[in-house]
């Protein structure tokens, strides 16, 4: 059997590498059109701050060792330039001889990734607007910066990438600005939680601008659609990317935003396979067709595809939750599953739930705050997505959030999970426990929740609004017509409260507005709401909307 | 409804805030025999070892604040005597007045806890024997060490509270040695995965005895059962809790090793619940009743029983699978699930499996090792335990595995398992995936392995023993009779291996051996092994054994 493999970074790589494994004997051959294979895409924006000091630190193998270990001819600066399907052939021109030949093959993988979306502005094809894909975009920019001594970067786009360029390149002393379009900073999570990280970006000495486009580039300039010009001496746009579909689209392959596969990762001819950045798959979730650009699914993707390459259609690739997580200065932001902006659009009804919890145990030295958004369906509470901001321990509940989401586990299973605690790690109750025990209060009524926008709303002719916090906490800070009355001291003032109004309290985290709410349900108050995530989520969100 | 509650810890105060929450009408007293309530257990060990410095931080509520907050009827220093089933009540002694007195109940819960074993041996009254279970036994061992400036310390039992102990007070430069009856430390874990706490405690410091057993304490004197004796200025017994049955046997509540409670955590008599370390319950996984003395499940269980009480049994408390971490140093130790050795007492038959990985992308500062062992059964690849030893990280996965595990999940879910991936967090394949990934190889007989402690029935006459790491890992040391065979010289060198001999291969971590492995069966050797979690696990358990 032979097998030709285009791309030769994450699901090219890992394809190749278990093909050999699970089939001594057959003939292996992977196209790279650079001159690097299976290098740490993920560390480039790392390497460019220094933090990845040693350069070959980014290469997991060279063509020469992956070739050696695994029997596999590693052809590096080929560009495939065709696929004939029915000839089973691919065209390829070999760079540095100039030559083109073709290759045969049984069965063919196709693994050429995402690239960076360029707008057709002005000004974009300037050598000091960058973007990042590869080794060789990363030796360029980090050139650029060496040789110019920069002292400016303007990053457009505030996703995942963007916002660790940004960190990077401040952490060289490099001032940068971020233009983003969108009205927050990584738009696949909600509002609440970007904007806590919106705010300890902007705390860090980085300059946001929000809802602003760059209508072109000038030299030593950004000018934006507001009609301000930033100068700067480099431009890093990482407005996101899109699935490589030339070779795919010319070989008449169906295509959508990706390469479309079946479960078994087939494209719509069956000796063609693909993986990785390249390709679009259903959403376990919603069944709704989309592309992920992740290393760890892509991996995953070449794993599940070697199998079926040896062994015939047997192993199903059940799709990626979306899964992601990024460190931003001394935070942490992640997400799984899909946000509540995003449910509203694909209209799929759910609840959200804001808490806060502690990485550990708040008597133990460290521990830090975090918070975490949660949406789930009205009914059987099932989770649909997760986000959680903060310091410590962030990744490690958004990775059990992540596997009871796909699991298709419901707010239960998170007041059931079985956390390991001792104080260095958690607390008696996680905040996984406690994101559970809240939403559980909320699908059985017990706790009814309004939101910070909510408030806006609030008519003090109609409505109460009373903050439940200590005085000291109330004078530090309050909802403007907000009434104190300190939760220890609710029993004894229940004379205060109007009953013929509805009752909206607050306190800064949500656990005493909850208690409050409970007491005041059951003294006979009909109309009682508590606000989700507190005073906490209120302030931040305010500040940033 | 009027509700007494006998203890107020972890398990009687979650239970008695929760029954608020759901009844503000009901009558609620729980009784405590010492002067506090609901403290932080889990911390006293750090307390004492100035971690935590604050003494105030131990106490997450007072009986006044508590009994504020959630209008309950706190008594302290109340000490329930007697249970009454028929009459339905509780006979009380307040220490400070010498009073008696009656209560009567509608509904009582005993979370009385467990206490420390001790052993009939001489000398174990004297006044520098010390257990831990509360403040006042905190207390006491603090005062001890301050006045007596103690210079050496014996820890007895070298379970997770033991080498907590055996950390702290090490930290207050005081000599430690800890004296271990059974053949390693950490009885719930493996051989492999303690042998390499075991080393670490020994690199810093602390001398460990095991195999050994105390049979007198002298004054300023441990006797050993090998006849040895330290000297020492004090020493903690620490070799295990049993629940406080007293009150509950006297009462006539069924018991075995704990107070025996249906899933709704209700004993033999329907009037009376028991929660935390006093109950015993099956084990999820294997059916077999027995006794957990962790905060999280009686935080758990307070909340069900709760709801129980208030709505009639209704809501089922599902068990505990032990999951249990420690600190140790600047290690990391922990458990989820059932170890492999108690699955062989137990006669359930299943696979181990030991992979090394690291906390996140090597390529990125700060990566450090972790060493994974998981059991699976031999068919399906259900998940039955999970250990890991490690630096950072540790935690994240074993919460991983603890959900899994709890979930009644797979090896095949370990593959899927799509974590949080940037290169501060993880690798493109996690430390889970890659357990997943070769328990797959190992069930669909692609990887076939055998264990470190089976090197000792290597038969030079009638097997090889083949080295795939280096020439220069194989310099550094390797297995005595082991030939060096570098993995990528392999595929040159099949001559040099003998057809007709059982072939037995290592690594470092045990890839290198898979792949080679994978060369040899499909190159006609029939019968090859690699060495399950390689010449690390293999070095670190001989040097341990």
């Amino acid at each position: 059997m032979k097998y030709l493999i285009i791309g030769a970074v994450a699901g090219g790589a890992s394809t190749a590498a278990r093909l050999r494994r699970l089939d001594e004997h057959a003939e292996i051959i992977i196209f790279e059109r650079g001159n690097y294979i299976s290098y740490a895409n993920c560390g480039l924006p790392y390497y460019i701050g220094d933090v990845i000091k040693d350069r070959n630190k980014l290469f997991v193998q060279t063509a020469a060792s992956f070739s050696k270990r695994f029997n596999i001819d590693v052809r590096i600066n080929s560009l495939v330039t065709a696929i004939d399907p029915a000839k089973q052939t691919l065209t390829v021109f070999h760079q540095p001889s100039g030559n083109t030949y073709e290759e045969t093959y049984d069965k063919l993988v196709i693994a050429v990734g995402a690239e960076p979306i360029r707008p057709p502005l002005p000004g974009i094809d300037s050598d000091d607007v960058f973007t990042l894909r590869n080794v060789v975009d990363t030796d360029k920019i980090k050139n650029h910066i060496a040789k110019a001594k920069t002292r400016k970067a303007v990053i457009v786009g505030a996703g995942f990438i963007g916002l660790e360029m940004a960190e990077n390149i401040h952490g060289l002393g490099i001032e940068v600005e971020i233009v983003e379009r969108g009205p927050q900073i990584l738009a696949p999570v909600d509002f609440p939680i970007a904007a806590i990280i919106q705010q300890h970006i902007r705390k860090k000495g980085i300059t946001l601008h929000l809802n602003t486009a760059v209508t072109a580039f000038n030299k030593n300039e950004v000018v934006l659609d507001n009609r301000d010009v930033i100068e700067t001496d480099m431009v890093i746009l990482s407005i996101g990317v899109k699935p490589d579909l030339q070779l795919a689209t010319a070989a008449g392959l169906d295509t959508g935003n990706g390469i479309i596969v079946n479960e078994y990762l087939q494209t719509s001819d069956p000796n063609i396979y693909a993986v990785g950045d390249v390709i679009e798959f259903n959403h376990p979730l919603t069944g709704l067709a989309g592309v992920t650009t992740l290393a760890g699914p892509a991996n995953k993707q070449g794993r599940i595809l070697a199998h079926n390459l040896v062994y015939g259609n047997t192993q199903k690739y059940n799709g990626s939750i979306n899964t992601a997580i990024l460190k931003v200065f001394d935070m942490t932001v992640g997400t799984a599953g899909i946000a509540s902006k995003h449910l509203k659009a694909a209209e799929i009804e759910h609840i959200v739930s804001t808490t806060h919890g502690v990485s550990h145990a708040g008597y133990y030295p460290g521990s830090k705050q975090m918070t975490i958004q949660i949406a789930f369906t009205p009914n059987e509470g099932r989770l649909l997505g997760a986000q959680i901001a903060g310091y410590d321990g962030v990744d490690k509940r958004l990775d059990i959030f992540s596997s009871l989401i796909q699991q298709g586990k419901t707010i239960y299973d998170l007041i059931e999970f079985e956390q390991a605690y001792a104080p260095p790690f958690s607390s008696a109750k996680d905040p996984i426990n406690i994101a559970g025990m809240v939403a559980e209060n909320i699908l059985l009524k017990r706790l009814q929740v309004i939101y910070w926008d909510d408030l806006e709303n609030v008519d003090f002719y109609e409505d109460a609004l009373i903050d439940v916090r200590t005085p000291d906490e109330y004078e530090m800070g309050h909802v403007k017509g907000a009434v104190n009355i300190p939760l220890d001291e609710l029993r004894g003032r229940l004379g205060e409260i109007p009953a013929n109004k509805d009752i909206y309290i607050y306190c800064e985290a949500g656990l005493r507005g909850y208690l409050a709410q409970r007491i005041l349900l059951q003294q006979g108050f009909g109309r009682v709401w508590n606000m989700s995530g507190g005073f906490r989520t209120w302030k931040i969100c305010m500040k940033e909307s």
